[in-house]
């Protein structure tokens, strides 16, 4: 492997995936799958259904291979993430000698790889150090404001892009009047004092299953509490995302 | 009018429009084509390079119609950009007209719509207000990040978006380690205390004249204010994004 093209796939939709990611995807020698069992099926799905309709290249190869799981019950949370990126450095490199030659390796990375995604930290792994080209693809971010049909930002203002832990941990970001929260499988948005805050809401954003909802956080709150309990439990697994704005105080 | 696309194109490079974004084009009865002066020359090329690459109904029609420019004498700025948004709404309207039954029109938002960008809110102005439906596009952001090859947030950590004129006016964002800075025609990194902070920047993203530099604010500051201001002098405009890093607190 002395190429490595990590290929954003946007986060659902198939048709997210632009035609430089297309490209790529087809002067790569060999794309791996990872496989990370049935409970995000769908996941895995996306990726097959992209293969199946932007690979022309008779002499690409499609290797799946099992994503290592990783050790949850390592009591030091760092080292168990650190050990986890090792097992998937060495299961990338495992998988991909199984086609002699292959050169340049490509891998379908979820949404944008530059945003909340550990590939392009796992890929620093490898020895020797492959290069790497990273294709852009559109983020949960884009897929949200695009399906509300909102701007992300107020004009010439800034902001924040955070988790729901650091949401928990540190209230709605200083500074400025949006935040946009990601990774929050808790609700966070109930730790707020919802007073002037207006949330727009999406989960499955680009899939079948997209929801959407949108409103001042006193009134939207307490029904995406609802919504995202019955759709988690109807799929299975939830992925989901909120953008809070904040109204600027009445003077 | 009765529905307006706004298809994101990213921010240079063709090939990172969306599959998603060439279908909506195709399925619209009119492409409005801003010309913005001889000083832009660069952007306009960019979408007619794309609706002649990827527009194959034969039904669509392209448009172009000058874009009206902002009256910079206007002492208000504010009701300044106001009236120009009016004036923006209206030319697109005058130029739909020219195509008698044309629906479902398209417009090419440079990057992605909702990032720093008033295309959605010149289209709240349209009366009767059409449908509006975005299709996301690559930003800067993701093509800083891509071309560098680093991941935009540290991990689990939260980053801020913001103007020149922000960081000017407040500094470094509070609360988190990461900012990205756009819309920035005055290095305003400059106004920082360069110690800890690494600087990843870049120009002309995804064009032939793509230019990048990265490196320790206190060395890579200086380097880029020449290459910025020989480059701007050579292609007669610039536009260019960057991110800046502190390092963690030595404990
Ligand atoms: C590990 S991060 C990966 C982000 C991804 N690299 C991107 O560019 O969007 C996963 C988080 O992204 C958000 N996300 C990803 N796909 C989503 C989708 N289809 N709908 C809603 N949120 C999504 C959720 O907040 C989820 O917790
Ligand atoms: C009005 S904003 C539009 C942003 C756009 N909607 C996006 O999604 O990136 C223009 C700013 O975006 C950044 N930008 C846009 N295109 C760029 C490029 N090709 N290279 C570097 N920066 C760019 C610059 O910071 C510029 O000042």
């Amino acid at each position: 492997m002395n190429e490595l093209f990590l290929i954003g796939i946007g986060t659902g939709n198939p048709d997210h995936l632009t035609f430089a990611g297309a490209k790529a995807l087809n002067q790569a020698d060999l794309v791996l799958v990872p496989r990370k069992g049935p409970d995000k099926a769908d996941l895995a799905d996306l990726r097959r259904q992209i293969l199946a309709k932007v690979l022309t290249n008779p002499t690409t190869q499609v290797v799946e291979f099992d994503l290592p799981l990783r050790d949850a019950a390592n009591p030091d949370y760092r080292a168990g993430v650190d050990d986890w990126h090792d097992a998937i450095a060495a299961a990338w490199t495992r998988a991909a000698a199984r086609v002699p030659g292959a050169g340049r390796v490509a891998l379908l990375v979820w949404g944008d790889p530059s945003l909340y995604d550990s590939t392009l930290r796992i890929a620093a792994r490898l020895t020797p150090p492959p290069r790497i080209r990273v294709e852009p693809g559109i983020t949960a971010i884009q897929a949200l404001c695009a399906a509300h049909a909102i701007p992300l930002n107020r004009i010439g203002s800034p902001f924040t892009v955070t988790t729901g832990r650091q949401l928990r941990d540190h209230g709605f970001p200083s500074g400025c009047d949006t935040c946009l929260v990601m990774l929050d499988g808790e609700n966070s948005f109930q730790t707020l004092d919802p007073q002037g805050l207006e949330i727009w809401w999406g989960a499955y954003l680009g899939m079948e299953a997209q929801i959407l909802d949108h409103g001042p956080l006193a009134e939207a709150g307490p029904r995406i509490l609802a919504t995202r309990s019955a759709a988690r439990q109807a799929q299975g697994w939830i992925m989901d995302i909120y953008l809070l704005r904040r109204h600027p105080a009445p003077d």
